[in-house]
């Protein structure tokens, strides 16, 4: 019945709602800026007192908390306002698994810049702001990714620790490559006492991975080597490589040359293990992994992401002998691990 | 099951689609500059053929549609994309209900550029753009909105001209305050043959309304008064006054002071006709009308959705005897109509 109605009466109603979708990024981040959501979740539970918790006018802060609600953080009851359990999780915080760190990387001009002028990065079919965007040599922007990121990270790295079968203790050695924070390769290193890490990133990033390191206590197991993944010496015998977040920025055939270099570092019965936003073959699911598409073309010149069919057709080419997709739960991202 | 699940496993999705939803509106932007909906309209269906129409990458176009599709404008199937119903009547050029060129108002960065600091605008209680926001005299955006936003009040438009009986043809004076395009008054006068319509709003904007009245065949009924509606000398007499997408720009005692203005210039048996987003009590619903507080909050100093009983108090107050809301069917506003 709802779906002939709907047929009946033609409605500009989702135009006029994504025309003014921006002010959801706006304003969570603006509620995540404000701490918002610790202020509520210490038990401050009306505008009044949510306002004066956060320094902000009772005004303003009733009319974001009401927007908070419509967008699904929030629920209300008369006057009050409380957290729902996906934001008391991760956006007090309080919480050991507050992410609202990564805001700074999420809303950081050299993300969002991007998609100033879509029609722009249509026409070109890949980045406008620069020759080469965020894929420059020592872009910043990966340092800000290294810091603000971790935090959403941890739960996939843990993801991957478990499913590489990392606690079974063995004797390792592990390549991570784009290591940013350091976080997947450290928490393996975590697992797995007997696991040694060679992480590579861009000189700064390392300075940021290897004070993760520290903090984890497997700073004696971490080694570290700067540069360009496509230039620099990884050596070889590895028994496992890691290529977290880092496919996607290239095309498929960049992405091969990388993992020829990959094959000849691992050692026999070595795997790779990539953690992607891998789109279904249709492209168009499910949603989070197949919108990053748009995010690579705004960002970089030629990066996507790939099917899982791309990501095999990639490995084989390399001379991997064969590939794995691996769910990831609740984390809209999927692992993919390739046999040497 | 489905919510006990999801209850199980805490999920930083929403976190994470919300931080990516400026891509939404920037995409929907990009792809009517590009003119996509009318292209795929007139029959081009893969992404090579639509690239070609619209003159862009191929690349950048198939990553553009089926982005699209996730967000709900396209549906996909093998690699041909078609238009929604909704889709085709509002977004396609060569369709009579046309609604692309509101674009131009939504995402101009006169009203956009208001939410770039939330927190700001939170911590302040209104705007932080200017003294006033857009509601500086002669605010160069309402020429824009006069221009652009016209195709999108074409159905209220008429909804109002129904709603208040203008087809009888009784000999009538309409007063449109802050007219903009005009469209609400003009389509009065088209409805009733005998009425005549009193244009208020800034000397440019006027020009506009004007244009539409040469256009619709009215000009010979149609006056205006150029100033403030707050300054503006009405005169009396008046049927009807309509008061269309105003009264949110203000707090309550601004609005009661132009209300009793409107109530002193209507004759007896006169009705105000108030178009507004009128959120139900809880102000969390319905989503388009309740979200509109938000957009108050980042351009004016003290604007903001009301609910019915907030506007039937604001018009008691100004002496009216009683207040009706109306429902508009899928165009996402309600009336008020307010008797003397």
């Amino acid at each position: 019945m709802s779906s002939v109605t709907q047929a009946q009466q033609p409605s500009p109603a989702l135009f006029f709602d994504t025309m003014n979708d921006y002010q959801r990024t706006a304003a969570l981040k603006g509620a995540i800026q404000l701490d918002v959501f610790t202020a509520i979740g210490e038990g401050n539970s009306a505008a009044p007192a949510i306002a004066k918790r956060c320094q902000t006018s009772e005004r303003g802060m009733r009319i974001l908390c009401d927007y908070l609600v419509i967008v699904g953080f929030l629920t209300k009851e008369g006057t009050s306002y409380r957290l729902t359990p996906d934001t008391a999780m991760f956006l007090d915080r309080r919480s050991p698994a507050y992410l609202g760190s990564a805001v700074t990387f999420l809303a950081s001009p050299m993300l969002t810049d991007g998609f100033k002028d879509v029609a722009a990065i249509v026409r070109k079919g890949g980045e406008v702001m620069s020759e080469k965007g965020t894929m420059e040599p020592d872009h910043p922007i990966w340092v800000e990714f290294a810091h603000s990121m971790a935090p959403m990270m941890a739960m996939p790295a843990e993801v991957i620790a478990k499913t590489v079968g990392a606690a079974e203790g063995r004797k390792w050695k592990v390549l991570d490559i784009a290591a940013g924070h350091g976080l997947f390769g450290i928490t393996v290193a975590k697992h797995n006492s007997n696991a040694t890490i060679v992480a590579v990133d861009w000189g700064k990033v390392l300075e940021v991975a290897k004070e993760n390191a520290q903090k984890a206590g497997v700073a004696a197991r971490y080694q570290t080597i700067a540069g360009s993944a496509f230039e620099a010496e990884f050596g070889s015998g590895y028994d496992l490589v890691l290529l977290t977040n880092f496919l996607h920025h290239f095309d498929p055939a960049t992405s091969e040359k990388l993992l020829r270099k990959v094959y000849a570092a691992l050692g026999p019965g070595g795997r790779a293990v990539t953690l992607e936003f891998v789109p279904n073959e249709d492209r168009v699911s499910p949603p989070a992994a197949a919108t990053f598409s748009l995010m690579m073309l705004g960002t970089t010149p030629s990066g996507d992401a790939y099917t899982f069919s791309e990501y095999d057709r990639m490995f084989h080419n390399a001379g991997f002998t064969r590939s794995e997709l691996h769910a990831m739960g609740p984390f809209p991202a999927q692992i993919v691990i390739s046999y040497k």
